[in-house]
Formats: structure tokens, sequence, C-alpha cells
């Protein structure tokens, strides 16, 4: 007997890149941060009282959305936190998109359409150019918009002016920014817009710049009318979806700007040596603004393959317009020379 | 303009028990555990490699299922862990119930008729009887069954072999049990009866007997194809709901049986004296299996109030049948004596 629901059975779940657990690999296949996460981390978790574990969180996060608050000048009350920017943005879409319309690119996170899915709106596919960048003109008319920016897999930003275009042609919809990789992009974050606009919603994450993708913390910048749809959401699902430890790693983690900082700026030397590398091999990537590259090969599924067998993880999908890249996320500089060295053998 | 999607517009969220941020409070209204989580606990988190949270957590906390199905006796396969019961719970509403009807009592935790409606499930309330019990026979004929066992707010609990009636007469739908207290009851576990029945969920928390209601963690025990009907809908919500940390510490919680034996009879001790002290005072219980009581009085919302001016809280609802009661959570020894002078006084 199938006890499965029609909403169940019709969904088409996400499917993540491989988490070895065992040790050994060269991992470049998920946009992990090669670095550590902040010292100060570690000191909170430490100094945290476990004995208050015993009771229920905080379910509105109030300390870290001030400090999140704080390090994005804005007030506290434009800030909503939960597990994870997916959920975040899971709310968002039940909130802002159920049984709507929204536009989104082909190419982009594969998350969004199974989000659509979930919560019953309707999405509107829109090509990416040849270039593989977004037509900002291209989205009007529907319910609402989807985008990442920097976008993945191709890393690829557009400027706030392009942003702020697609905000004020869609008045009637929320507009949902997803930076998830902002902080590795030299254009200017749609954060400064959210004051200006009451259609903006701009989703964040801990699992990028702030190297925690194993604590599960993302939230959401908007005006309070839209923080209060996704807590409606968030109330009608799970009360306190940030455990007690997450809300004080997160807090230390989003305080600490020099580190931040200086790990960040980092990965994006990286990321330019590496592509400059890579493309004296033979092997261009597109003009990436994120910590990853998509390198382009006609070979893609080969060297992929011939990676692996050497340790080394990087993601391909075997899809139309991506099977002929990879995406590879920056490690370490030594983990980027085992890299390069593989792609020189192959 | 008003951006809320329909589905958000038509939600009524759950509404916790207050949680006060300062201290101060004697807090007997969240059914939170009064002892500390196992010592193990601390160690584990202590231990714990923190340069790890850079990458992202197992998404389906394979240890911690290992060892939640040891403590059950059960394979690990048949274990889905998330973060809370809440979660699981909201999981098991849209993997089973979206788009049938489901059967739940009038009198039970409050946050199933949210679910229901979150991920259109049709409800079929049926009245607890006259003496607060529920009556197996009625559970039959809709499209699946939503049980708390021991129930709540009531604290009364049905037999093993009630719950196995109910599974029986609901062949075509899913039986959710919900077992968040049972650690506290007399009568058995339904995980006995999930290797027998394909339609039988058991939910469970690390939230009251483990002491970890911070920590945001809870499971499901029942046969392989449940499992995978919440895991479909976890992947397509969010991949990787479990944090590191969480993941850790609840493993280091389940397999300190020693302490979670001790401090669950502690909670049974003091529960079990503290009504018979209400008894005696004219405040009558309901026969509770759980760490709390439903405390029968005519002027229940007077002596809320009364509690709360001396900084006791306890929790009421305005709503017939309930309105001529208290649900009290069992604190420690003294602060359930400072309950019962307060009660005395008033």
């Amino acid at each position: 007997m199938n006890y499965l629901s029609e909403k169940a059975k019709s969904l088409t779940p996400y499917v993540a890149g491989i988490q070895p657990q065992e040790p050994g690999w060269i991992k470049l296949n998920t946009n992990e941060n090669p670095y550590p996460p902040s010292p100060k981390v570690l000191e909170a978790i430490n100094r945290a009282d476990i004995t208050r574990l015993r009771l229920y969180p905080d379910g509105n996060s109030n300390i870290l959305c001030q400090h999140a608050g704080a390090h994005l000048n804005i007030p506290a009350e434009y800030v909503f936190a939960a597990n994870s920017s997916d959920e975040v943005l899971a709310f968002a879409f039940g909130g802002f998109f159920s049984g709507k319309s929204v536009m989104m690119p082909d190419i982009s996170y594969g998350f969004y359409p199974v989000w659509a899915e979930m919560y019953d709106a309707g999405t509107r596919i829109i090509p990416l150019r040849a270039d593989y960048t977004i037509d900002p003109a291209a989205y009007r008319g529907a319910g609402g918009v989807m985008l990442a920016n920097p976008n993945a897999p191709t890393g690829i930003a557009l400027t706030l002016g392009e942003i702020e275009a697609i905000i004020c042609q869609n008045p009637d919809g929320v507009v949902i920014v997803d930076e998830a990789y902002i902080d590795f992009a030299a254009v200017e974050s749609a954060v400064n817009l959210v004051e200006k606009y009451e259609n903006l919603l701009v989703v964040r994450t801990f699992s990028k710049s702030h190297s925690l993708a194993g604590l599960r913390v993302g939230y959401a910048v908007g005006q309070p009318h839209l923080i209060d749809g996704l807590q409606r959401m968030k109330n009608a699902f799970n009360s306190y979806p940030l455990d007690m430890l997450a809300q004080i790693a997160a807090t230390a983690a989003i305080s600490d700007t020099v580190y931040w900082d200086e790990t960040r700026n980092r990965i994006i030397q990286t990321r330019e040596q590496v592509a400059e590398k890579l493309c004296e091999l033979g092997y261009p990537a597109l003009p990436s603004q994120a910590n990853f590259l998509f390198v382009k090969t006609q070979r893609a599924k080969a060297l992929y393959d011939f990676l692996l067998e050497h340790k080394i993880l990087v993601r391909y999908w075997n899809r139309p317009r991506l099977d002929q890249f990879l995406r590879v996320t920056m490690g370490t500089d030594e983990e980027m020379e085992a890299f390069l060295l593989c792609v020189k053998q192959f």
C-alpha cells in the first residue's frame, strides 16, 4: 500500500552534491569555505551555558538578528533568521509566491523550482542569454521574481542598478535576491535597497563567507511587513527553528568582521589566480564573483571522472547548456595547486 | 500593498507558551525538563571539532539515527531525524495527509490543526469523552490519524492495545503517534508495533525526557517506506535539517541511558507527589502520565494571574472544556514547593 500523499508523490526533491564522510578527499563540489570559522565561534560555544539547552531557545533569534542588522547597518526588525537560507527561502516561497507565478532563470540554484512545486507556485522560466548572463528586461509581468546574485553555477553577478530595474518593473510582486555568494563579489549588495523598496527581500547565509555550512543558519532582510510574512510561515511550521548553540555561534561569527574580511579576500584572490592559470591551460571560466569557477571544457564529464579518480570532487550536471562546464569551488591554495596539477595531467 | 500569498493569509499560526528571557521566573509553562541535559552532552560539544562546521553536516543524521535505533532496539533505517519533532510532524502531514482528511482529538497539541491547514489536509475533529479520555472506537474511516500519547494537555495515555486497535481500524491511512511524553508514562511505547504495522509512524523528541528543548531535535520511527516519504519532504524543503552540533549532542544524550532513566524517574516521582498534595488542597488533576499535570479548578484564570504575580508561569487556555484547568509542568522539587505554597496562599 502506498501511503504517500499526492503532494509528496508529485515532488522532485533536490539532489545536493556528494558529502563523503571519510577523509582524504579534496572537496571542491559544494561551495564550502576552505577556511575554518572564526576563532570567536569556538570561544562562544565553549562559553555557552549548556545547562540552558533544557529550555526552548528564543524562537525569533533576536540577538542574532540584532547583530546581523548591525553588520548590515539595518534595524533588527528588518531581519528574519532560520535554519539555513534554504529554510528561509522555503518560507518565502510559501509566504509570497504560493498560488502565483514566479520568474526565475533556467540556470540557477536547483532548489528554486522544487520550492515552487512544494508551495504550489507556478514558474516562468527565463533563459539566460547566450553568454550566460541574466537579461534584466525579461523579468516583468508575473507574480514575483527569484534570482541568485551572483548567480550559481555561473558565478556571474548583476549590478545594483540592474537589480533595481527588476524591482521597479515588478511593483506588485516580491523580488527575492539570494545573496549566498555576495561577499565574494565586487557588485554592491541589494541590502542597500531594502529601505527604499517594499517588495525586495534579500536572503543571506552563514554557510559560505562565514564558514558555517555545518551550523545551518540563514537570514532574510526586508521591510517589516515581509518579515511578518516569513514569521507567519515559520509559526505555522516550527516555532523555534534555530537552536541555542546555532544562534550563539552565528552571532559570534557575524561579529568578527576582521576574520570574515580576511578569509573572503583570500578566497577572491585564489579565484583570480586559479582562473588565470586555468585559462592558460585552455580552460576558460565564466567571469565569477562567487567562491567557485564555472569552467568551460568540451570534455567536462571525462575531466570530472579523471578528477574523481584522483579523489578531487567537483560538480558536473548532465544537462543542456551545463554539460560543457564543471563547477569548481575554491579550496585552499594547496588544494587548488593539486587540482591544477590534475587538470594539467588530464 | 499586501504581498502575502493566499496560503499565508489563510494560516492561523501556532502560539507557543511565553519564554521570558530575564531570570527570576519559575517556568512551569512549556513542559521543559527541570534538570540539565546529561553531562555527556557538554563533553561531546567540548570534544566536537568546530573547524568541521565549515562543511555541510550529514543530511541524514546517520550516526544519530543509529544511536536512536539502538536505544529503541530498532534498525537505523527505521529512523528519520530532523530539526525538532515539530518539523518531523510537519513533514509527516505533508507526506501522508496532504489532500486527505485526518482524524484528531478536539483537545490535543495545538499545532496539529495548523499543519493540517499548511499542507491542505482536511480534519475530522473527534471530541474527547466527558472524562477527557480518547475513545479509540471513534477513530475510523478518514485518511489518517494524528494522536499524542500521552495526550496533551490532559496527560492521559492510551494503552498499547488501544493504539493497536486504532492502527488496525485504519489500514489505508497512516496513524501517527506523537510520543513526546512517553518516557514519563507507564504504558508501553508504540515503537514496539512498528515492525508489525506498515501504517504506523511514531514521533519522538529530545526536548522533554532528554532535556534538550534548546537543541531542536526530533525523530520518527516507522517502516522504511514511511521514512522514505519523510525524506522526500525533507529533500524538497531543506537538505540538511540538523546542524553538526545538534547531531553530536543528541547522540551523546540518547546514549546516556543511566542519566535519562534517573531524571525521568525523578520527574515521575515529583508528579505523583505534587498530584497528591494538589488533591489534598482541593485541586484534583487528571491522571497524568506526562511531565505535567492538568489541574482542575473553577477559578483557573484567577489562579493563573495570582501565580503570574508571584513570577510562576503555568499555562491557561481560554477555551471551552479547557478554561477550568491549568497545565502545570513538573519543575524541581524546590520549584514545586514554591508553586504549592502559592496555591495554598491563593
